[in-house]
């Protein structure tokens, strides 16, 4: 039998890029790896988790809850301990539509409602607006799923609204604009570059996808990624795009427990608007009936008794030391002509080499940094496909997040070694 | 703006016919639901997930790859233990190739690997052969996908051979047999009819599609969903389809701890030979990477102890005792002329009306039985859309899953005495 039953998805679904690395990684035990976006092990709540879980399991009648089903949408205490944690982080009024806890959908992490929000959204062909770059397991399901990207430069407080503005136009001329369904922002410590989005350029962002419905003749929403949101170690926390006037029917909030609780215990939520809402959660009934009560038991036992905020003050300091630890090194070992852009949170610092230094997969900057037990995640892996511009190959992510401070000195000595050679 | 901005997907996935049902159920607190297909709730193994996850998370070393990502198909411990399971079950050779461990993959319930499978097979439009009647929301994956059933008539040891050829026949000479991907079989305690198919059957069914493959052009899959096989509580177990000679390649398997162990620790797990594990791995891979590692090691614990087989020994006599209760109650209750399929294990026994007894949800019947404070699953919405026969209207599912043996008697009481109003 020669002919394959797979779908056209199926047929087309590339592998992850970072599948590729991780292999890589698996090979050589000496290897310090700057690429993975996992969190600091160390600080992992051990404790905390075994106190609530044992709170929940003390009794039957406290437990069995936990371990029958639920409710497609989550489970009614987190979702409402949900929309208050986001009132507060906002500093909204209680009352605020915005914010709503009916409006709030507990997922399998903020991942799974990137996915039921695409499905519910895109037909092949649809363009959705990233950053340039972007998180790139974003850029694997517009790829499953056959969906088309178009970049928008990025600057360092957020998107460049000039150019947000120029694609839109494009776009419109091109009689492309109906099959724009949203643009997906990533907007506290992005992935891969560290910025943080201001509020000024949420505001701005939802004016131009106002301005442009009308001839999409839809809504374009704004879906924003907020997973770094809460690893913040400094400066001010910035309002969410909820928070914009006459944003809240347009605007997807994704949400996550999973960064600064644990990503083992994989719970993640959003904020949806109507129609949105209510599609994905036929959708997500389809997907597994709503994700695990006993994860979710967890998760809210850790908010209601303060040991999650508890928790994350204390990986704040964590983070805030690991990328200071990072900071330093990269000043002592990397070429000065390297550029840093340096986050205030999340896990990852950016770093641009002059531009005809290539940083990919197949370079010899990654091949001599991997011969020296040093993994960085090439740049080129987080832009999207866009006939508008060359993809850029000359930058390189690398984390903080999971590596030891001892292994972060190390990881930055050796990868500036190996860039001395090629500058 | 009065466009809107939504997928075909997302605007043709209709609401679960089961929520509706539910919501009845709520807004009536005497209501007796023999409807839920959830497990029996007394039972549910509070202080063996206690046991395990404090064994779990006793110290740092113990509980932090617990609380950290994993791997997208799940990690290999619970993998292998899986295998192993199986291999017990099936009385399967270690080294049968039909087991290998690294066909395992680990998914948030199996209901997300039926998902995803119809993802990395279907294309808009395509066939899935289906039992006539079937599991619902197993129809509504493929409504909202926007797929074709085809029903074949189910006998009381599985489907009907020579109709199965038939509907292939058909198939074939519509030219529609290249659309045709699977047959989705739920082949222990199927739902709604609590039918088990024989080791024979599953052999014809697999000739059957090897038979058609040719005109085809490409693999016929056997969906085998065993979801129920583990609450048996009369007869042998039966050999799953990867038992049959020469299966192996066709042959996707669905299994869960979910409803033995604990929905609310939402694991399962399905086998997937080559292409299709590599497709549906990477399509995991966006949805969510991988499923919670707590929820996974909760599972290995609990089978690496015995701790698991324990609770299964007592849940089938749990589900026996209740099974039992209910035949006598429908013995003392309901009309003789009401035809019952008593089950051997699961969670549902099937009661066949009078045709010219309508069941459904708009039937006098439903709502005197509503009315009367108790639920049942009208049969009608375990029916396909199929040209090829008028849908049946008079049937009920009926469970003993989770309602108490009280409850049981009491419900199928005034089941009864509604149905001798209308008998």
């Amino acid at each position: 039998m020669k002919g394959s039953a797979l779908s056209a998805l199926g047929r087309r679904t590339a592998p992850p890029p970072i599948s590729w690395l991780m292999q890589a990684a698996l090979s050589r035990p000496q290897l310090i790896s700057l690429a993975a976006g996992f969190t600091d092990n160390a600080t992992l709540p051990v404790e905390i988790s075994r106190k609530v879980l044992n709170h929940v399991l003390r009794s039957p009648q406290t437990g069995r809850p936990a371990l029958q089903y639920g409710i497609t949408t989550g489970e009614t205490n987190l979702r409402q301990l949900t929309a208050r944690h986001l009132q507060k982080h906002d500093a909204a009024d209680a009352t605020s539509r915005s914010h709503f806890w009916e409006q709030v959908m507990i997922t399998g992490g903020s991942q799974q409602l990137l996915y039921m929000t695409l499905e519910a959204l895109c037909d092949e062909g649809d363009f959705v607006l990233v950053e340039d770059p972007t998180y790139f397991v974003f850029l694997s399901i517009l790829q499953s799923r056959g969906l088309r990207a178009r970049s928008v430069r990025l600057e360092r407080d957020g998107l460049d609204l000039a150019h947000l503005e120029t694609v839109l136009q494009r776009l419109k001329k091109s009689g492309e604009l109906r099959r724009v369904k949203a643009l997906y922002l990533i907007s506290y410590f992005h992935n891969p570059t560290g910025v943080t989005t201001s509020f000024g350029k949420k505001r701005g962002i939802v004016k131009l996808l106002k301005k442009f419905e009308r001839t999409a003749g839809h809504p374009i929403y704004l879906i924003e990624d907020a997973a770094y949101r809460e690893l913040r170690f400094k400066g001010p926390d910035i309002k969410s795009a909820l928070m914009v006037p006459g944003a809240t029917e347009r605007v997807i909030y994704a949400g996550t427990y999973s960064k600064p609780y644990a990503p083992g215990a994989r719970v993640g939520f959003g904020l949806l608007p109507e129609p949105l809402f209510t599609t994905v959660q036929r959708i997500k009934g389809n997907h597994d009936f709503g994700t695990a009560n006993l994860l979710q038991q967890l998760i809210a036992g850790a908010l209601k008794t303060g040991l999650y905020d508890r928790h994350v003050a204390k990986i704040e300091k964590r983070y805030g030391q690991k990328a200071q630890v990072m900071k330093q090194a990269l000043a002592e070992h990397f070429p000065t002509n390297v550029e840093i852009w340096e986050a205030g949170g999340g896990l990852y610092f950016w770093s641009r080499l002059p531009k005809h230094i290539s940083t990919g997969v197949k370079s010899k900057v990654f091949h001599a940094a991997l011969k020296n037990d040093v993994l960085y995640v090439p740049g080129e892996l987080c832009y999207a496909d866009d006939p508008a511009r060359k993809k850029p190959d000359h930058e390189m992510r690398i984390s903080f997040g999971s590596a030891s401070e001892e292994n972060i000195r190390e990881g930055i000595k050796r990868l500036g070694a190996v860039l001395r050679k090629f500058l």
